[in-house]
């Protein structure tokens, strides 16, 4: 136990560091810093005391692993959502589900009037999809000297995004350093580009950092409904780009096109994509005043809900139910592993699917053997296991989710939306366009939800049956 | 090939007996039997050709088993809509609906006013339900001299409903008049409860009938709104009763009362119902005029959904999210393996939720072995996996349902209560009182939906994958 909050001491220092950055964005538009000292002076108070603890074994279990990463996510989740109550004096169940909403990338927003907002706020918003986009903990754990230790992939397990981040490169320091390479180098590209489009540098930061995180927080009351057109689809462009597993940029970086284009996961992605795009055209163009309209819009919202970001550039609610539908599903799937999407990710999906087909085969030829490959290589049967558990579980909980969060009393359509807008980290839902009306039992269980949906459930589960068997 | 259609010629040859019933009923009432006597006619002489065909191979594999029973569903399903199209008129897409509904026993109906139509047609709807109920396949399945052959097991693994069909006696034949014996007498009983609660013969009969085969179809247009409360509570409480596992009323019938109640399925089935009913009631009560009429009206509905018969006494549509929610979840998940319910089941259900457990389990010890026991018996790996599997299936066939619907352009909430009330062969769905308005596409897309959840998915799609091959 000492030692997971020694952990948990490290990174609370780090997330203190990161605490001047809203500071000095505040200093800048003269604002009031009073909403980030405060939580600043907290983490790196309670960071030290934690960091200084005397520890007496040194191996740390892939379930001490899930316990930090569980852990460090609400403690980081509180402390983040400080800044909102001081600043703009919203309760603490507000202003947790904004803080949860910004680290988990998922975007829903319980503030009606962005624009009314201090700019340091603003920056507070954006920035936690972005630190959350990679994970707060990877982040973290590029500072802790912890990589030296075989160990430390346990908590890189619990935190990365998706169920398949194969070791790019054998050391951990260097894996992170080439995910991040990409990952600010891709924010940096879309900033460019939206400043030559014409947007202003303050929201040309804030947007690239939510699209980024695939979060979804935009600066403006309207999404980016009044932003020019070559903006829109550069930031359309750049979700779906977000969307993809970073391996696939590793392999560009490294000059291996091929195989990076030979990649199942994206060929399904782009497939899917393709189809969706497809579908909600037929399906809504007549809703729309000429055919580019309708082009740009559906193309927006198809990339923006794929890739479980969530900005928006006009009214969803027009959209026929085959095109709600489709989006829905996209919610759910989202986009692919390795990247910083939420959902249940395509390689999963491509599994199930490959489980499916396999299983129902042997039931019709039961003496034939079937081998599942992915990516040209084996998939091992704990590979599948896992994957159809995770699977159950995620319906399962939506299903919790939704039966509490149907004690507010909104419509079958609004509850399942609002879920699984939040669970699969989207943001972006229909009917409803901030999560302000919620019961505060909503908003908690959703704030729990988000939490689980980003940490792809398991450790916040093994969080709470540890507690529970702690007692 | 020759070998199936053999076989489906004797089906052929029962059905055509069967029909003898509705035109008894037609002579009795003084009504047109033309109806009826022209599918006799054409299954009759169908049946005798088929019969007659020379068989070279006597084996029967279990995918020939799964076509024989798939074809003869649907063979069957044309035949009995031929009465709707003669006697009243409706198109065909309108009859195969309805007859599809009522050997699948779903009692989703394309008529608004049940009340104008011919008394036999009434009985025929209600009897469709009777013959579906336990399967026309294991109904024609006692009178083919199959019994001799231990492969005749195939077809009826096919047809049985639930996983699970323990092999009650060792005789295939045996076991048949044990079920029918069960079924025969709890219709018995209804029909005459209901006679000593005031209603009339022909009534009891149908409505004894529907209830049987978990149909749903009533001979009033108001369902069982204008019922006196015992009969209501009567049909409550055998709707329930068939939803139970007939193993169990076997053992009782043994005397094995306590191997009997030790049921985990039927513990599990007990709770799901008195869960549901005490969550709905506190949801609901206070829309109705009292906490009595409250009780019955949740107890008949909870009754009726979950044993997938869709008879109801009231408005369903007062009721609120919470409550929706839970009796979608009930229509899904349906009541125990081995009744004449649709849906996943309750074994199924308590499988997956053990597999679940378990996998989540290892996932944090790795090190440790678990095994799933059902029943007090180990559960061996591919009934798992084929749990699973069916699951998925299961789901994603709803969603592909969905979204066929979805082109009709209504609310995405009756979409979803639409495709779960004919997959799951339930019949009673909010915001809908008969599916006459939904588009022929809808309506045979829907027809598909009822056999691929009557007949648990699998015949039909070996159906299919095998013509595709022979082409």
């Amino acid at each position: 136990m000492k030692n997971i909050l020694k952990y948990i001491g490290k990174v609370l220092i780090g997330f203190s560091l990161i605490l001047l950055l809203p500071i000095f964005v505040a200093l800048v538009y003269h604002e009031t810093i009073k909403g980030f000292i405060i939580p600043l002076i907290i983490s790196l108070f309670l960071g030290l005391i934690l960091n200084n603890l005397k520890i007496s074994k040194k191996n740390l279990y892939a379930k001490d692993g899930f316990i930090i990463v569980a852990l460090s996510w609400i403690i980081i989740s509180i402390l983040s959502a400080i800044p909102f109550m001081i600043t703009h004096h919203v309760t603490f169940v507000n202003a947790f589900f904004e803080a949860v909403s910004g680290l988990t990338t998922t975007g829903a927003t319980i503030f009606s009037d962005v624009e009314s907002l201090n700019k340091s706020i603003l920056f507070w918003r954006s920035f936690t999809h972005f630190l959350g986009g990679m994970g707060v903990l990877a982040f973290v754990m590029a500072i802790i000297p912890l990589s030296r230790s075989d160990k430390s992939m346990h908590v890189l397990k619990a935190e990365m995004p998706g169920p398949s981040v194969a070791k790019l490169v054998p050391s951990l320091k260097k894996t992170l350093f080439y995910l991040y390479f990409i990952y600010l180098s891709l924010t940096l590209i879309e900033i460019i580009l939206l400043l030559i489009g014409g947007l202003d540098v303050f929201n040309s930061i804030l947007v690239s950092f939510s699209t980024a995180g695939t979060g979804g927080f935009a600066p403006l009351n309207t999404s980016l409904s009044t932003f020019p057109i070559f903006n829109q689809y550069v930031v359309a462009i750049f979700m779906f780009l977000f969307g993809i597993n970073f391996n696939i940029y590793f392999l560009i970086l490294m000059k291996n096109i091929k195989t990076a284009l030979k990649s199942e996961e994206l060929r399904t992605y782009l497939i899917i994509f393709i189809c969706s795009v497809l579908i909600i055209f037929l399906n809504s163009y007549h809703l729309f005043n000429n055919l580019f309209e309708a082009f740009t819009n559906t193309f927006f919202h198809t990339s923006s809900i794929i890739s479980s970001t969530g900005f928006s550039i006009g009214d969803i609610n027009i959209l026929p139910t085959t095109s709600r539908i489709i989006l829905i599903c996209l919610m759910l799937i989202s986009a692919c592993a390795g990247s910083t999407c939420g959902g249940f990710k395509i390689t999963r999906l491509i599994i199930v699917f490959k489980t499916i087909k396999r299983d129902f085969l042997k039931l019709v030829h039961p003496n034939s053997v079937y081998t599942i490959t992915y990516e040209d290589k084996k998939v091992d049967e704990d590979t599948i296991k896992n994957t159809c558990t995770f699977m159950f579980l995620y319906f399962l909980l939506i299903l919790l989710i939704m039966f509490i969060v149907s004690f507010d009393g909104y419509s079958l359509e609004t509850t399942i939306n609002a879920v699984a807008a939040t669970f699969a980290n989207v943001g972006l839902c229909f009917n409803i366009s901030d999560f302000y009306n919620f019961s505060s039992l909503s908003k908690i269980t959703l704030s729990i939800g988000m939490l689980l949906g980003r940490l792809e459930i398991f450790p916040i589960i093994v969080l709470f049956t540890n507690l529970r068997l702690k007692k």
